[in-house]
């Protein structure tokens, strides 16, 4: 049989068991055309909590009674498909099933002997990308810059510090437990580290750490951390919003101080992004990550649960910092 | 006598008659190289709050027992420099003082044909470069976009409208009152204008005028009226900060709902900015405003207060929006 998980319940805060429910299908046969595909690694994300809310977003919300998808390691066990081989692996935008049928549109061939397969969905896919690109594009680092991260354990946060490093900034990272703190000094190059859970007054924190301010803050939470690094911004300063992972289960939106009257005395700019507003640049970007990636520049963390069954607690834990690294489910 | 406004007292919220001294002293006799000014317009403007804190800004702050300054419009009384005339007319950062000496530095020569001289602190001035460069740098407008200003019957806001059709745009002004929001249509082109302080549901009035979404919010004062364009934001809008009018008062910095998951699902940029990131463009800048304003595509807006006493009630009518366009006192 063949297991499917469906989007049951739209989650109010953060989601629960009952907000996913599991059921069995018959393995499908794929028809002349078609492809069937194993799932061999689930990448789950903060942004698939924005598709379980029925808001405007950037994409559209999840549907009640349909399977969630997200990003999909697979491999092509039967083809009726002269373009898809049997045992050949890729990347695609997928339902969360143990199998399921494929045209093979939108699909990514990946190659397992350039890196290992799960890195697709982590350093070498949308999770380094979207590190890239906005720390390229909306950050505009120039060498010798002071660069804060927060969520800097988190998948993205990890590739930024190494990418920033590589554009010769000093970086700093805001990170949730002094062993989170201690892995970006010792394994991702960051120059710094604060607990921010255990630092009393965090806004002097890091002004210690960046006595001539921030120049750019590359934001992964959207939350409380974010005003005491808005304090401590410089002139002309870049805020890239890449997520707003702290803000995804507010049932009412949550307050802060104005942030107008930061922006103004510092002439600074807070963007917020998608990684497909950059989807030109995407396949130059990509080769950039591989190149670095085999380069040893940098390196993959990823925190990988296994089991099917895992995929729906592997996601919630994303939201209480269960996570070092990119969270991926091995099937 | 010569009379003279000392910065007196750091205000609490909005300023008070307290805050400022009013002195008489001698009028001062001018030496070999220098020059005897005497003000004949003074510019009030809402930034000169954030000069009466004591707090890290753009700008130092005031010093208590010293004269406040701001942009004077001043008339050569008496002159021992070859370079300055007697009866000529200069524009200047100086005091708040009837008379005061000068060596010339920091002025500029000012034309009583081209324009009259208080539209040199408006629309041909800091007040029209404002809204010119904020809109055109940091707005990129494109014909055919919807902007919407807040704070839109102030000096700047009024500018920013005339400007924004010049460019193409459909242009929306949020004001206070249903008189200004008529003059805003009947005078100075805007298409359409909300009164904030009537409508019940201004998320859903923004909405009705602005079904495609907002492309360009110029926000001149960076209050609760934000919140509610924010909510109307489209693809890659673009959120211009001028003004933090609302919040220059606050004793405590305000709250408002996080703007960061408005600014990624909308991939926006938010940025605050000051006319002097742009000196270099200055002069292109005010040849611009001075073609169109004698073309008459841009009108002047002012609310002139008379006497030097005047000068503090005219600044704090600011806050209550006592003011038509720019705020001027003719002494």
């Amino acid at each position: 049989m063949n297991k499917v998980i469906l989007f049951n319940h739209w989650p109010e805060g953060l989601p629960v068991a009952t907000d996913f429910k599991f059921i069995e299908e018959e393995i499908p046969v794929p028809k002349e055309g078609e492809i069937l595909l194993k799932t061999l690694y689930v990448s789950v994300d903060p942004y698939l909590r924005g598709r379980m809310k029925d808001v405007k977003s950037y994409i559209a919300p999840f549907k009640l009674g349909e399977p969630i998808s997200s990003a999909l390691i697979t491999q092509v066990t039967k083809s009726s498909n002269d373009k898809f081989k049997e045992g050949d692996f890729f990347l695609g935008y997928l339902d969360w099933k143990e199998y399921q049928i494929s045209t093979g549109a939108g699909l990514t061939r990946v190659d397992p002997d350039a890196a290992s397969l799960s890195s697709y969905l982590g350093i070498l896919g949308a999770t380094g990308l979207t590190a890239y690109m906005g720390l390229k594009e909306i950050g505009l680092p120039k060498p010798g810059e002071t660069v804060v991260v927060s969520g800097a354990a988190g998948a993205v946060g990890i590739a930024v510090g190494q990418i920033a490093k590589i554009m010769g900034c000093r970086v700093i990272g805001l990170a949730g437990s002094d062993e989170k703190v201690e892995t970006l000094k010792s394994r991702f190059k960051y120059d710094e580290g604060i607990n921010y859970k255990t630092t009393k007054d965090l806004t002097a924190a890091i002004k210690a750490l960046c006595p001539e301010g921030v120049n750019i803050y590359f934001d992964n939470v959207g939350g409380e951390v974010s005003d005491a690094v808005l304090a401590n911004l410089t002139y002309k300063s870049r805020i890239i919003v890449c997520g707003a992972i702290a803000l995804y289960n507010d049932v009412e939106p949550a307050l802060a101080p104005r942030v107008e009257w930061r922006l103004v005395v510092n002439s600074a700019t807070m963007s917020g992004f998608l990684l497909s507003d950059f989807s030109d640049q995407i396949p130059a970007g990509i080769q950039q990550l591989t190149t670095w990636f085999k380069e040893g520049k940098i390196i993959q963390s990823e925190t990988i649960v296994k089991g099917f069954d895992q995929i729906p607690s592997a996601f919630t834990g994303l939201f209480t910092g269960q996570n070092h690294g990119k969270m991926v489910v091995e099937i």
